[in-house]
């Protein structure tokens, strides 16, 4: 077997509103790899968003894509497909290991099955969340936008 | 005359909601200072916004400076001082470029002041605004957020 110069770690996620969970989240996705992780984001689409949380983004996906790109943890940002599935991402992107959020159960299930039915060798990694901090997710900080304007 | 092997280039702001916007004018502040550019971006505190612009920020500012220096693009970012002065500033990161954007009207003439009294040598690189894309301000951002509970 030739031996990959690179681990290739892939997470995924909306970026909507990007804050320090986010960054926190790929950080520790990258580190799941060791020295020589690329990390590779997929940032899903406005129409996938739409269809699995029923309502769209704040920010357009060219924005949420090219700001996550901006983060020196990223090694490259791609959007995701229309039709979106993570046998299609993982055949794609041939990743070593699959980074999952602890909000994103839904996302590990599929993974999990892809690895029964295709018989791949892919590692979950499943990153926790961290010290609850202030304004850690993109609805708090919704939440707290509405609250100062009706004060 | 000791020629400095880094280019320090001063850029600051409050970096509330961070957008591609505030990326797109580190990064044209980091080119102003050619290859060897060292980044330094000072972080407004919550008390110098509350002063300035008479509200706060939405995000924390310890959570606005640890995303500003995530960026790649960011060599190094600092929270402001409590008293802020540009004086003050330029004593203690001795930059060599000090960039300003497009909204920064107010902080250019305190450094044209300060360049004038202290007699230093110290350029100011005048950022423009960036193709006019959707969502490229803070302000903008909690407009959509409102009418977008609103509807």
């Amino acid at each position: 077997m030739v031996k990959k110069y690179k681990t290739i770690v892939l997470a995924s996620g909306t970026f909507d509103l990007l804050h320090l969970g986010h960054v926190r989240f790929l950080e520790e996705a990258k580190k799941a790899g060791g020295e020589n992780a690329e990390l590779v984001v997929i940032v899903a689409r406005d129409s996938t968003v739409k269809k699995r949380k029923r309502k769209k983004p704040i920010m357009p996906e060219d924005q949420r894509r090219a700001l996550v790109e901006s983060l020196r943890v990223v090694d490259e940002a791609i959007l995701g497909w229309e039709d979106f599935s993570i046998e299609k991402v993982i055949e794609r992107i041939k990743p070593d290991i699959i980074a999952v959020g602890h909000d994103q159960d839904g996302i590990e299930k599929e993974v999990q099955n892809a690895i029964k039915e295709k018989k791949i060798s892919l590692e979950i990694a499943k990153i926790g969340r961290f010290g609850k901090q202030e304004l850690d997710s993109s609805s708090k900080i919704v939440r707290k936008i509405i609250e100062s304007v009706n004060k």
